[in-house]
């Protein structure tokens, strides 16, 4: 019978009610009633509840999985989650739970283990597929040829429809989504894509050839996942075959992975803007968290002691204006703020491949005025709040001075940070954030106390 | 023929250039030679340009798109870029450029537009496009039924596949991602669904109902489109049914809508951390980007008044020993970028449903940890090197003291502020970053400052 829920809403409530008392059951310690629950649930339900829980209650959970789920479960898993469960299962126990996996994916998992495990859970496999694995293991992780699946129905173009379809039915089980046949010639070089759709709605005594669609692109085995991803997306394919050089056929890209890619690919730029890796795994141990961290905020520090030494030359201004010492920090914080929203918009704009040398002295001209008008509003209201504040005119005009340059320096500092940096291939998503706030601390504190230092000396 | 080119990456570099020559050819102002070359590009293509372009280049630019492209590369476009060429387009054209889309990209389409436009879009629109239009628009945008395309084909679960496949040969072309068809009963009740893959392998004489899936999970049309891409991501699905309350059939959901919300939800949490919104135009112009940052700014300007206040209340202090100044912004510097690397981490957390309360107590102990673990590391050094700076012991063990202090608190306040916010049912994308910096500003400089009064005094 066809799933009864009224809504899906309502379904997901209540697997997230089970993964609740999974948890309770867990906490009360009664493993027995958790393994019947757990193993109730769906393979991408128990990926999840083991994605959401720490290090320790995984590896209990994982114990408590069914043996013949474990493959599904595994490769639903996040990277990292799988890593530290595969780390503690020895070669023929992974060989055999890879068995009923197709092989793009039993590579997936692989590809997270030491070189000399890939090797035993390898021998440990059947001839057939090993060397299905093996042929997706030879490409890199993130190109078009690490995504592939090699299990793809190919055709002759001379074939009738009619031939081809009682050639479809000879098979028990298509591949999945296996919506289009690819179409090559006898030396296997790729000619084109016959939609299943049109299989089923054409005339069947017409040619493979007079049906297919040849307005298609192949992709190189050695294209980036990223590129890939994005032919995906702007065209909506739910497929597309993968070639080598001789444009002979290797194998095929489908939909599924590709969402993956674009999920993890939105992920880098937030994650790696706070200078932590794209696939952090939520629940990571303190170990594996802190150290990453720890360089991230001694790269901060050694920037924070930059900012410092700018207003170390001018102690003595300070010392004869300490209200300077009170207000300081805002310049610099309006700065840092302006300064990541131009940031932000121009990495962004840069993923999604807007930004390039044709457009970018409008963009900057536009970060100038928007500089330029954010700073004298707020520089305004400032001198305003500063001169009620402190009492003093000169100080008022001093800060909204300040406020002003370092606006529009934040905005040009923003929009050309992350150019100059892809140039040195340096990642401006990790390294933007960082460079920027050094720019407008930098600033911000020489722009307010040398103002200062000049008006009261 | 089949697209020759050796790799995707080479077809990609090349429309590059033809983008670059398109840029060049406006500049010396040769429209026709642009207009030959725009039109020689795919819709995807266009709308690459389009939104790649300054506003006032756009508009060149579209008007020399050609009329029957112009639907094509309108679906395309991103939100905003679309409401900007929309908006000078009379409805009469409007209808016109509609006709030859599918209704749910017709209702996207005509959801960026004001209601008054709406209806006179519509009533230039043929009766049947209009009825199909008027039925998805009635549903909110960001759910299920907003996402749907009632183009769907139904069967009923006691034909025999024979008959469900010359009913599909009566079709000239089915519609797009149709590899599932939807079985429902005579009252339109949803029952399963049919894969076409199992209609061309089974023996054509079994009944739809022996084949067809029951464990599959129709949406409500009420869900939300974030729960839809979640079930679409964690499932593989290519295809969903959306029934009403009445479980029967409305239409459907295919990926390449899903694949849409996906980006959307992940750019979400990058742009809303910075002040802006997610689906914000690379080229915006002044006039609409300046306003909405200006009241983040605004926002920061009163966060960091708040924090200067509390300076200000150690003024005496700062007066005797001026190297306070100096180091105060490092002790609230540490602690801003170590609350948003938890910030992030929890904020991606909740947006991928990891955090709840069973596991929120296992965080919050690992980020203190991990707050203690990196204070005390960059702290001893801090006191080093502030000891060396200054000749100063007790500003040394001042500022390792305060560091600790404030990234134990920033490890906190980054955890639980999310948290807090969400139950407020404040956006915590949005609001933590702004949240996050108020308290470790206010929490660096009163322990630093305070301890400094503390032992100066």
């Amino acid at each position: 019978m066809a799933n009864q829920t009224n809504s899906a809403e309502v379904l997901s409530n209540q697997t997230q009610n089970k993964l609740a008392l999974v948890q309770e059951a867990l906490d009360s310690g009664a493993l027995s009633s958790i393994r019947r629950m757990l193993n109730g649930l769906q393979p991408t339900a128990i990926a999840h509840l083991l994605e959401s829980s720490p290090p320790q209650r995984r590896v209990v959970l994982w114990e408590l999985v069914d043996k013949d789920q474990e493959g599904e479960v595994i490769q639903e898993l996040a990277d990292n989650v799988r890593a530290q469960l595969l780390s503690d299962m020895d070669s023929s126990d992974l060989a055999a739970m890879t068995e009923e996996l197709e092989a793009d994916n039993v590579a997936d998992i692989l590809q997270t283990l030491p070189d000399a495990v890939i090797q035993e859970v390898l021998a440990a496999m059947s001839t057939q597929n090993r060397e299905r694995v093996e042929s997706i293991l030879s490409y890199e992780e993130d190109t078009a040829g690490g995504l592939m699946d090699p299990d793809v129905i190919t055709v002759r173009p001379d074939l009738t429809l009619d031939v081809v379809l009682r050639y479809l039915r000879r098979h028990e089980e298509l591949p999945h989504s296996t919506y289009y046949l690819v179409v090559v010639n006898r030396k296997d070089i790729f000619l084109g894509l016959l939609p299943i759709l049109k299989v089923l709605t054409s005339d069947p005594n017409m040619t493979v050839r007079e049906v297919m669609d040849t307005d298609v692109t192949a992709l190189h085995f050695s294209m980036p996942d990223k590129e890939v991803a994005k032919l995906f997306e702007q065209h909506d394919w739910v497929m597309a075959p993968v070639i080598d050089d001789e444009q002979r056929v290797l194998g095929r890209i489908t939909i599924d992975d590709v969402v993956d890619v674009i999920r993890e690919g939105a992920d880098h730029s937030l994650m790696s803007m706070a200078g932590l890796e794209e696939d952090a795994d939520t629940f990571a141990s303190v170990a594996k968290t802190a150290p990453r961290r720890a360089i991230w905020l001694g790269i901060n520090l050694l920037t924070a002691i930059i900012a410092s030494s700018v207003i170390n030359l001018f102690q003595g201004t300070i010392d004869k204006v300490v209200a300077l010492a009170v207000l300081m920090p805002i310049v610099a914080s309006m700065g840092g703020v302006a300064g990541s929203q131009t940031l932000t918009v121009v990495i962004r704009g840069m993923a999604l491949g807007h930004i390039g040398r044709a457009n970018l002295s409008w963009l900057l001209s536009r970060e100038f005025q928007i500089g330029l008008f954010n700073g004298l509003i707020w520089a305004a209201l400032m001198a305003g709040v500063a001169g009620w504040w402190f009492n003093d005119t000169t100080i008022a005009g001093i800060i909204a001075a300040a406020m002003v340059i370092n606006l529009i320096f934040a905005a040009l500092a923003g929009a050309l940070l992350p150019i100059i940096l892809k140039a040195m291939r340096i990642d401006p998503a990790l390294a933007g954030g960082v460079a920027l706030t050094t720019v407008t601390d930098v600033v911000g504190f020489s722009a307010f106390l040398g103002l200062a230092t000049y008006f009261y000396a």
